[in-house]
């Protein structure tokens, strides 16, 4: 367990607001311990910090309401989404309201010619995309889990076709938030580019709520390919895969995703999926098109494959094979856990320009190697992104400490080759010692932000800045 | 002439300035009329308000050097690029320094393998495609002018490649920057993605060097397409002509260039440029991809045009025939001045969803004929992005009143659009009217954000927000 700091709470405030929102929202006010602790952190070894109490907001001027009455009385507001994220962004330190954002979850329009819509933050990503289907049209990101796209938004969420399709950030014309004062704003509208003014939705993507609260997105969609193919390949080594995905990028192949998994991941998959994939680093590729265009792709990198030592080279169009072939990515995190039954997934993520990423990728093998810790990786490395997926006796105290000292190492390390120490999991409480590390000044005048927008640090606080309280 | 107000002067502070900058930097300072003029705006109608002197900084530090004594004598700071922006961004209402960084122009880092480069801000977009041509690569974005990168990323240039590669926000790996207290950040490093705290890069993207001023970027490069294919359509409205746009985009044709040109335009194009086209609205068009793949798009977007009515569709994909083709869009600005000469030209942009351009770009034919104004326009119609030219006689003083309600009651159609009153050109001097139609409350915390970073208000002063001074 790593122990995010509790920090100073304001009992009185708190219990005025609960008093006030337990009022207007009835049993959309819920204070449970299990209902608060399931709106903490969940998903690493970060500790639980409850909120005091969790409302489920219906509309924009709910949001509004609830976060005017947390602004008077000086309670944190904590907004939640699915709690899927990994750092600790939902976690109560100072207590407060969790604002769950999930019966916020119509989509509002849909413009097929304008290839976008509008949509309520606690809409899924999988939600959002089985509405569309019908329209031929799709939202392209993908981090995985199925997150809110609110959520989404807040972390800067990215995930597998970022390579080709970008993060979140790239995503999203505008947004509709509520501020720390409560009042309601739009971004913007739904021009496909705009230079009006500083840009407040790329401000508010990434902040993870502790600048305002995401009530709308108007999202950017795409026409769902005519055709995708999909590929794997085996490589001797993780240099000569990366070698490969760097040759591909460089050459302008279009991939729509390509993942590195390791040996040990493959190893993982071949057991938890009945493969029989061969043991070496594999890369997964999926390329979107015309019929023709597609498989134009796949051929070009089968050829950039071949002289980088690639076998195994297997291409199909089909969606029940091209399915198998990416089950061995979509268990990885449940065939991952099976390399060492009772042991606890702890997923870190970082970022580093693709020339480093063969070098960052084996240093953290051998390291996680020295360390006595078995640590799969995997990885969207069209990007330079990858994750290590620590696999951990949460009740051996050295093992947890010699886990901490990885975390750090490797975020220390991925900086050190001109990197990030998050490439789409975020700050939350588990980066922020490494935010400074990575940006020193230009922490400050986050710091600035902060303070000139939420004097009184109501929003989410304790995460992203390193400093915390007023 | 739109008279841009003057703001207070603080000429004690800027006479202290000037000295001391003078000292430092000797012959680097000028305060001559005709240097301090070209470093006013100089492009439009609006009026010049000159600095009080001009500096030529060599690096970063020099920048801080000089930032940090105006910010000790709270005297304004305008960074100058080329000059080349359209709504007064350049000006200096209420005088001080002009930092010239065009001899900041060096091309610091090429990283092929990682398709990325670092470039100081004054190295304009054509030196730098210049200097990666030998290794196969370029940088996209093309506002038309041949600006230096700092400016596009201070105003958020794009322009007609837009519609495939994105606008500079989507090109922009990170920056460095001298913020209002002298203080020199990075805002990130080579990432592709990160998630990292705020999107400091940006909030300095777009903010009209209004929050600091970029002193180095770190920018995103593509390979040059193994085969460029161009293409042109007539139509027969400016409707079937954005009816087949609409249709190539959610056909997923990922089109890099599609431009039209309105019957006014094509004339002024014949005319200028001795062709002979068809003079009616006009599509030009580019395709970037392997062989296959951009005859494919060619293809594909034929069909397209020959549904919505589109006749003397022409593809060619060799260099000069390309040239040829595009030669009507290149020179479109000095040929609309021809069509009536002796006459300013004054630029005007909105974006509106790709659904209402028709709607828009009609009414705006229209209204300008109906107020006598004769007024072409060329569009980035993938993005809904267009530009009306006025060609006004200065010296008709009703001509001109005309002229600046046909641009009021743009903006405001755009805005009622859901779109925005500028797509590409900033809001500077001019727009400012319009952005607090266009983003109501919202303004008011991008005031917040720019009374934090700049108490003094020294940065660019009188730019973006409606309120001036402080």
């Amino acid at each position: 367990m790593v122990q995010a700091a509790a920090l100073p709470r304001n009992e009185a405030g708190i219990a005025t607001v609960v008093g006030i929102l337990k009022q207007k929202f009835g049993d959309r006010l819920q204070a449970g311990q299990a209902i608060r602790e399931q709106h903490g952190h969940t998903t690493t070894w970060i500790n639980n910090q409850a909120p005091d109490a969790v409302v489920f907001p219906h509309s924009t001027e709910e949001v509004s309401q609830i976060v005017k009455t947390c602004a008077q009385h000086k309670v944190p507001v904590i907004a939640f989404g699915t709690g899927t994220s990994l750092e600790g962004h939902v976690n109560a330190p100072a207590g407060g309201i969790s604002v769950d954002l999930s019966q916020m979850n119509k989509v509002l329009a849909v413009h097929a010619s304008d290839l976008d819509c509008a949509v309520q933050p606690g809409v899924t990503r999988e939600d959002l995309n089985a509405h569309l289907r019908d329209q031929g049209l799709f939202f392209p990101i993908d981090p995985g889990a199925n997150a809110s796209l609110g959520g989404m938004a807040a972390t800067r969420a990215s995930g597998t076709n970022a390579v080709r399709y970008g993060t979140m950030k790239d995503n999203i014309l505008s947004l509709e938030a509520v501020m720390p004062d409560g009042q309601i704003i739009r971004t913007g509208h739904r021009a496909r580019k705009s230079s009006a003014g500083y840009d407040l939705t790329r401000l508010l993507i990434g902040a993870e709520g502790t600048l305002g609260i995401i009530t709308e997105l108007t999202l950017r969609l795409q026409g769902i390919p005519e055709a995708i193919t999909s590929a794997r390949c085996s490589f001797p080594t993780v240099d000569a895969a990366c070698q490969a995905v760097m040759m591909t990028i460089q050459y302008g192949v279009p991939v729509a995703r390509i993942e590195l998994l390791d040996e040990l991941s493959v190893k993982a998959a071949n057991a938890y999926s009945g493969l029989s994939l061969p043991e070496t680093p594999l890369l997964l590729l999926e390329f979107h098109g015309s019929e023709a265009g597609a498989v134009e792709q796949a051929e070009t990198f089968g050829q950039i494959a071949d002289e980088f030592g690639g076998t195994d080279f297997a291409a199909t169009s089909t969606t029940e094979e091209r399915n198998k072939l990416w089950q061995a990515r979509h268990g990885m995190y449940w065939a991952s856990l099976q390399l060492r039954p009772g042991a606890q997934g702890i997923s870190t993520d970082v970022c580093v320009p693709i020339s480093r990423l063969a070098e960052c990728v084996t240093a953290a093998r051998d390291k996680a190697e020295e360390l006595g810790l078995m640590a799969p990786i995997v990885g969207h490395v069209g990007d330079g992104n990858f994750h290590t997926l620590l696999l951990i006796d949460m009740d051996n105290g050295d093992e947890v400490a010699r886990a901490d000292g990885f975390v750090g190492w490797l975020n220390d390390l991925a900086i050190s080759m001109e990197g990030t120490c998050t490439g789409e999991h975020g700050i939350g409480q588990g980066k922020r010692p490494y935010l400074i590390k990575e940006l020193g000044a230009a922490v400050s005048y986050m710091d600035a932000i902060k303070r000139a927008l939420d004097p009184d640090n109501i929003m989410n606080p304790g995460k992203i800045l390193p400093r915390t309280g007023n």
